[in-house]
């Protein structure tokens, strides 16, 4: 039973890099940066994705946003405070966003009147690292709170990623947490891997991260 | 191919409960109360185990814990420093414990001589609350980093525990935690759970715990 179920989840996993491949075209097409943020639950993907998208209007930036759960429409209702186009995609016990899902919610956007998109993936740092979204730009977020060897423990997640965020940095200290070892497992398991320590509360190192988004998007239309 | 997806991953699923079902057998002869730990990463699942395993043994009880990751064998290494047996099972990618493992990982172990087994689950929300190990009791920790809502972001994991814990209520200030809305959201989940407010650090809210695990094994025995 097992080889076959093994043999199915290959043929669903060739299908959804099928699909994701033909969202990527059409992103890069459109000019949007896309990003996937990745994270176990609770580490505050979608305050740190508030403070992003309002940061980058604020910038001029066109900027929206797919959020997705497992039930409630919670975030997506806090991130269109931000006053970007959000919409939630909620997947009913299923532990990540698939390329479908994200293609089907899409719908009616015109994607060439965006600069970048957001996709927030489902609370969960093993489910999501199998399934490519089209996106350009994947990113492992990891925070203070959560124990400095998530990376060892979830090679997987942050080996795909293509930056890591660490988040919280605000309460860094009443957490104890340890910047060195956080870094060096990071740096194990993704050498050389850009990183970004960040509070959504204060604001801290939001700089740093808008002017990697904005370099990043300048890169693709260079290499168009 | 999603039909066939759902058949066989019913058929598996129906086979881990058969293994489940045995698994309790064996502990309710065995008189050894066996609690299943679930929760997202890096709530302090671990931490919360090894102050539980440490102050159970103070007590005269004899203990013992499997503890489940992707991969190393950080929170083994840990937890054994309690004195009490431990073992680390490793799922190489598979985002939760099934019976199968925790009946492998066993061999060896005299179960009539343990009061208590504790299974660490693999920290994801999702995925291990399909999946009984042959508890008596599951417990599903949230810690007061991790935001009010994510019972109902995440409702099977709480609607399918017995316990609730909330872990780090030491930084439950400096994180803006919102224990209201917490214990009103748990309870909307799952009405009437028995809900523990700890700290692994300072030890708040553990008397409370040790007092529930004594009585909740006092009423096994009883009940045979």
């Amino acid at each position: 039973m097992t080889t076959r179920i093994v043999e199915l989840r290959k043929g669903i996993l060739k299908k959804n890099d099928e699909l994701a491949r033909e969202l990527r075209q059409r992103f890069e097409a459109a000019g949007v940066l896309v990003l996937n943020l990745v994270s176990s639950p609770g580490t505050g993907k979608t305050a740190f994705l508030e403070r992003t998208l309002r940061e980058l209007r604020e910038r001029g930036a066109r900027v929206a946003a797919l959020v997705g759960d497992l039930e409630t429409d919670n975030d997506a209702r806090r991130l269109a405070a931000s006053g970007a186009p959000v919409r939630q995609i909620n997947t009913h016990g299923i532990c990540h966003l698939e390329a479908e899902m994200v293609s089907r919610h899409l719908e009616g956007w015109a994607l060439d009147e965006l600069d970048y998109l957001f996709i927030e993936n489902v609370g969960n740092l093993v489910c999501p690292s199998s399934y490519d979204l089209g996106e350009r730009v994947r990113v492992a977020l990891l925070s203070v709170t959560e124990g400095e060897d998530k990376p060892l423990k979830y090679p997987t997640m942050f080996n795909s990623s293509d930056a890591a965020v660490i988040t919280k940095m605000d309460i860094a200290e009443p957490c104890g947490f340890n910047r060195e070892e956080a870094l060096k497992n990071i740096n194990e398991i993704r050498p050389g891997i850009r990183i970004f320590e960040t509070s959504s509360k204060t604001g801290a190192g939001m700089d740093l991260w808008l002017t990697y988004l904005i370099q990043e998007k300048a890169a693709r239309l260079l290499s168009q």
